[in-house]
């Protein structure tokens, strides 16, 4: 991961500058990031990429010849790049743990710092979280439709650039995916790399039946064969069926056949009628070829018979959706010494933004299940205050409220960085992945549809709703 | 760019593995990368990609580490593993130019060398060239439809992964953006930097004005106001326009506004008149917000009077189409000491592919526009043949036939990389973008609209279309 201070928008340089020079740089702001819509018209997202977000922040600094470039850039004066070149971040972070579920308006990372430094992380928090949380959410969705199958991302060479590929194999296995194509990733993120032939395997030799015994020969612990090069019911499952009998008079069985092309439902059936025929029950089926959540549910519904679905494309640049747009967003602002709520008002009441210091409180019912969130002041004590139950406001229609009786909540926002240092030990992949599962277990089904699922109640305080109403109706919001 | 062995999917080492263990590494094999469909339903692609693909290639190896990680995933026998150790990419590459228009079917880029180093190389190329491919044609469009007006690129904080940014942001300037907000990108391809203010900045001072004031005194020079902050028209512009005359006072001129909401077609208009009511008659307008290039040609054609177009989200992630699907595939293959074509026989014609070594050649008429292009055995002698005319043949529907009588040719393909070893200078960045333009120029304008172009054509020469019907009509086409 690249920590270049250069990694943001030109504009945050500049208003820093313009922070600098006015006298205003060490005031301290506080920013929220959050989505303002769930993703592929889904219920929820699965918040990932906080790992890389600390690196980056706990890292980020002006070379030498950073500086030097900015130089050339405009007429920015000697002591604002006097100030780059020495920039550490040193604010404090609060942020939600990978792997959990997040929903619109909910700050998923607080960052309170100096102007300064809050404003020119923005760029590249935003990059790092919009997309992870993207793909971990994509990568959720497409394994909830394969139920008790599997799902592999293949999608390394339609990524979007390298870190495209590397940053969406985590992300996918976050939300569920069992191991990835990308062999550079799985060895530096510890998660199965998988794969077995290309059609150039099965054409670089005389025919389909000379392909799969050499790589059976080679592979007999791990044979999955490759189909649907010639014709698949003709040529490339017979065939296999061959190789599977020679195999097991070898006292080896054949792993798998993939099939990458053609009605996958059809041929994923015949091809098991097969396989079952010859005796070879234990061969599972792979399928792959342009696959999303979309198609693998309505495969699965036609009682496809297929055990492992490779998605490449569409899980790792988010199908039609190719970015999350989640934003950052002033919450408070230091003004004369004091640190106060702020807000965008805006026409678009989509657009307004939510002020002050906050928390959320995830509510659970006696089973354990997810009731609702509430965006909370910080300074209310809902870890508390629960137990008496409280009232929530939808955070748009503020005449729809609602009482709320939890059995139990969970305060989503913990500290991760202090003044500039990590004080808070990161899970491991595998152990967020787990999270993940987990948090997807006490959300309810209808929220997890694929299809119009039932949005997920995120409501905030009185307290809030006030703060809110007084900083509308004060002068443009501003004062 | 990480140059290490292991970016690659995991079955291009399986089957590396497999061609070692079968005695068949060091077979000759050709491979052709080419695209199946222009994206977006346009006209044409611009090929980008190359500097980094060569770069990847003429570095590729595999660290002791990454030899140990692929030790501890299979079964690989230590001979397999000591080759990888010793692994340099040692093959020929001939490719398009950077900045060439290139067409579904003819190859882009095309690998000579071992069975064993040309399938490794797959995953990489794809992921490189695909994407920049991607992202180049779709900011074609775009500055297509913003016609006499600029596009800047504002994406990354949208972007898929920190290199999802940084090689949308490259791409984009071949494409014919004028810069970009990504300010590592801007400093590592010598390209301009652009960007102003964002809301905080509005929202740090005790009102717009204020922090309209503020701004103006810190970048008299390059100064461009935000103006929705609160209300575009009640309140930005007119601010806008105090500062704007308080500036003219001091000598200096307000450089612009900039527009990120609201209906930018009647914004626009609206702010342009009360500037020019003002005075401020050479004061810009910039929009930004979730545009692309049918939004831009939409506003373009209302008489939305904007100078500069923000373009983010929609351009560096490509829209919905977020992947080309570009392929490689396997062209020719040594057997028996004869390197002999071979093709992949498909049920699905779309994805039957082109036998045998081939180039490519651009057919211009005596205006030195674009007439056609013609994929061609490399043997045949297109370059002196061209003067007496020629047949060539629709890619699919053999049947259509036509005449062609260019005035001039260009060959396409170019040797970048030989035994290894680059032996071709590659032009910068700069020089790319002036090449894409150069290429649309002489491209005919029908074949440039967004919707339903006109298609460009792409022949087969005659002795490739034998080639195929022999090879077709061969006993499973691969034998």
């Amino acid at each position: 991961l690249n920590t270049s201070g250069l990694l943001t928008d030109y504009y945050e340089i500049n208003m820093m500058c313009g922070y600098h020079e006015n006298g205003m740089a060490d005031r301290t702001a506080v920013f929220d990031l959050f989505i303002r819509t769930t993703p592929f018209g889904g219920g929820y997202a699965i918040n990932a990429g906080l790992e890389a977000a600390v690196h980056f922040l706990t890292n980020v600094s002006f070379s030498d010849e950073d500086v030097a470039y900015l130089r050339n850039t405009s007429d920015f004066s000697e002591s604002f790049l006097d100030r780059l070149r020495e920039f550490r971040f040193a604010g404090d972070v609060f942020a939600a743990p990978e792997g959990s579920l997040v929903f619109p308006q909910e700050p998923i990372l607080r960052v309170t710092g100096t102007l300064f430094e809050t404003q020119l992380v923005e760029s590249a928090l935003l990059n790092i979280i919009n997309f992870q949380t993207l793909i971990a959410t994509k990568a959720a969705r497409t394994t909830f439709a394969a139920g008790e199958n599997k799902v592999l991302e293949f999608g390394l060479r339609r990524a979007q650039g390298q870190d495209g590929a590397f940053s969406a194999t985590r992300a996918a296995f976050i939300g569920g995916v069992e191991g990835t194509s990308n062999t550079y990733a799985a060895s530096m993120l510890d998660i199965p790399a998988m794969g077995t032939m290309a059609h150039s395997w099965i054409m670089s030799f005389k025919n389909e039946l000379e392909a799969f015994r050499a790589y059976a020969s080679t592979f007999p612990k791990s044979c999955v064969l490759l189909v649907d090069t010639i014709n698949t019911l003709k040529s490339g499952v017979p065939n296999a069926i061959t190789v599977g009998h020679e195999m097991r008079e070898k006292g080896e069985e054949l792993m798998g056949i993939r099939l990458d092309s053609g009605d996958l439902a059809y041929l994923g059936r015949k091809a098991r009628e097969m396989l079952d025929e010859a005796g070879l029950n234990s061969t599972k089926i792979v399928a792959s070829g342009d696959l999303d959540e979309w198609l693998i549910e309505d495969l699965q519904r036609q009682g496809a018979v297929i055990d492992m679905w490779g998605v490449g494309t569409q899980l790792v640049v988010g199908g039609k959706e190719g970015a999350l747009g989640g934003v950052y967003k002033l919450a408070s602002i230091e003004r004369d010494g004091t640190i106060i709520p702020t807000m965008k008002v805006s026409d678009n009441p989509y657009k307004e933004t939510l002020p002050g210091i906050k928390q959320v409180w995830r509510l659970y019912n006696d089973k354990g299940e997810m009731e609702a969130d509430i965006i909370a002041l910080e300074s209310e004590d809902i870890g508390q205050r629960y137990k008496d139950g409280f009232m929530g406001f939808h955070p748009r229609l503020e005449y729809q409220k609602k009482h709320f009786y939890p059995a139990s909540v969970r305060c989503m926002l913990h500290k991760v960085i202090e003044d500039g240092k990590q004080i808070l030990d990161l899970p491991s992949l595998h152990q967020i992945r787990a999270f993940a599962k987990e948090e997807l277990d006490r959300l309810h089904p209808t929220s997890k549809r694929l299809l119009n699922p039932h949005f997920y109640k995120v409501s905030i305080s009185e307290e809030l709703l006030h703060l809110r109403q007084n900083l509308r109706n004060g002068i443009s919001g501003l004062e």
